[in-house]
């Protein structure tokens, strides 16, 4: 079900590129993501009231039209906080593209990532845009992939097939991650490509529900940035029926659908800023999905949760109090804590366990923490990495 | 209006005193706060729903009987996540204190501070308590001051003098902070003391506004701790007229009041941990102070924000991004920012500075952020301090 080495040009129609066109020194920072024929397709954006103006734009024309044919993602610059003149760039951005290509604007999104308050270097953008659009291929989705990073350590791309009706349908998927990573309601930059035919609202919603239990499980350093965006594109060249959630295979499809979601949305948490580990945080016995989810979140987030399991020191009061200042109800009397398969609380209190057991546990990659409610039969989990002196050095000279 | 060297006993009838009992290693772990006579008293909690048993059982007498003597603190052993053996060892520390010093015990207080999940070792704990009762003196306010501290670097201390009724009436205060420092509705231990007279119901409000606007407005790491409290004794020796609002000095008092809790916030947010330099970030002109205060707060405890002064790096964006986060409505076009006194961002942009200077603005201490929403009159301020490498170090081995 998993395509090796797959990515968002591993369904039918889909074309992309990348280059370096000298918005960052080195490193591409020009994407295009073309699908061959307009798709079905919808988005989610950040909650932050500082947005850049591609989010706001994107989100307007979603709203109108439901459909996208191509996505033009540049890094290096954000464009937020420019201002006027930064409306008129992303505008200018989706503009050009559509030339480029060859495609009405309105079917033309436009994503940006890098340094806040920076006019764009637009010259050096369009010939970028221009140049990407002669080299799109099949082959290009790895190009795009390290086009769109900014201090990412790696790429961040996977694929899955299902069959509805009797078709076999892809869904692909690529993401960018690393620092200002606490999302609300999408994280920074993720796209997912399908061949799918998937009637435009159930897409609306499947993104939705899904973006929550993934991308907005995740968490880096609790700050939520000004760019995030998920947006899907559904082609439907894979010639099956329409779905919807009245279509038999509906529930095989959002299970693919959530797979390639929580894949990169664990690879993000993976490639944090400065981590040398995924965290995952599972809560159990829960009286509701949200209540679990925002309690994993809460523990994931901890400053002093995340040093200790970076300096593997088993202090497993810190995930107790931070589950405790969620904001959430629950009886701290009930609750159980495992390490790994190491359980070093009970009812609330501590058991006697081999330190050196748990320091083997937390020292491995990745770390896994349970932590069970008993009040309930619901659980979910949230994802993010270690702190560490390297995320202090990136962040303290990011800019300069 | 402010004593030199002055601290909890220099209130007229307060006896204070510290040692070393043997819970931490080395330094300071026990010590005794006690008014010569019953004084009124209020007290703030930790809204964490994981509570250490000292916190739930001060707040219980509090409000049965809203008066207090003695205060007993013990640091290096939180007593929290213990079970009902906790809640038995909090109940004999409060018995044993009452004991060794003549005193009922629902005149007594608890406060614990620690590694959260460890049993107290109680016997180390009542010698401690039976000594230190022995020495509790006015000159025992650096004693107790050293004694509550964990990974404090120093001690926090202060006290004022305001003229009421034509009387000197003191206020004195002690805290601690350093790590898992979020206050929600109280910080991690702060004691104040004042010889005024005054009404209970006054003083209990006067702590929770004065609570708010203070120690709730600083971060170290947005962590909330389990053991949080500040707990006030007014024991009415100065000789005024009782106090309450509607009495001609209330608002001098409140006012030296407020001074004391903002004096040791700042403290704490100076000294938190790894920190280099205090950060004080004002909101300005907000529609409402309550406003303004969260904005401010949302802005001091972004970790990209700390990183970013640590390496003095003015990186503004990072600043709206975390206004925009704050989950407050605002409108980004109107904001302007000010760095020390350099105006780096008018109406959401940025303008050109001189990145030279901004540097020497970031690199000093304290390091002052003022953004102005230019929507309304109110304003406040919250306090943080940088993120270092020595917040990950010192919390990437506390416990081993």
């Amino acid at each position: 079900m998993v395509v090796e080495q797959g990515g968002v040009t591993t369904p039918l129609g889909f074309l992309a590129g990348g280059l370096h066109a000298g918005i960052k020194k080195k490193r591409k920072d020009v994407g295009l993501l073309q699908s061959i024929v307009p798709a079905a397709a919808a988005g989610v954006f950040t909650l932050n009231k500082v947005r850049a103006a591609c989010v706001t734009q994107n989100e307007q024309q979603l709203l109108l039209s439901g459909r996208l044919q191509a996505i033009v993602v540049n890094s290096g610059n954000a464009n937020a906080c420019t201002g006027r003149q930064g409306d008129l760039d992303a505008q200018e951005m989706r503009a050009h593209t559509a030339k480029a290509l060859g495609l009405q604007e309105e079917l033309v999104a436009v994503a940006s990532t890098g340094v806040i308050g920076v006019q764009m270097p637009m010259d050096a953008l369009r010939a970028g845009i221009t140049a990407c659009a002669e080299v799109l291929a099949m082959e290009g989705s790895g190009d795009f992939a390290q086009a769109i990073l900014t201090t990412d350590t790696c790429t961040k791309e996977t694929a899955v097939q299902v069959v509805v009706d009797g078709q076999t349908v892809t869904i692909g998927g690529v993401a960018k991650g690393s620092g200002m990573i606490h999302p609300n309601m999408a994280t920074m930059l993720a796209f997912v490509t399908t061949d799918a035919a998937v009637e435009p609202g159930a897409l609306k919603r499947l993104l939705a529900r899904t973006t929550d239990q993934t991308y907005n499980r995740i968490t880096v350093d609790g700050d939520t940035s000004t760019n995030d965006m998920v947006l899907v594109m559904a082609n439907g060249l894979a010639g099956n029926d329409l779905l919807e959630e009245t279509h038999p295979d509906w529930q095989l499809f959002a299970d693919a659908f959530r797979y390639v979601s929580e894949k990169l949305a664990k690879d993000i948490a993976r490639d944090g800023e400065g981590a040398t580990k995924l965290v995952e945080v599972i809560v159990k016995g829960a009286a509701t999905e949200a209540k679990a989810g925002i309690i994993a979140k809460s523990i994931v987030g901890s400053s002093l949760v995340k040093t200790a399991v970076f300096g593997a020191d088993a202090n497993w009061g810190r995930i107790l109090a931070a589950a405790g200042y969620s904001g959430e109800d629950f009886n701290p009397a009930l609750v159980d804590i495992r390490l790994g398969d190491i359980q070093v609380a009970q009812g609330g209190m501590g058991l006697p366990f081999d330190e050196e057991a748990a320091k083997e546990v937390l020292a491995g990659d990745p770390v896994t923490i349970t932590v069970h409610l008993n009040e309930g039969a619901e659980s979910a989990t949230a994802y993010g990495c270690d702190l560490t002196y390297d995320y202090v050095r990136i962040n303290a000279s990011y800019r300069t």
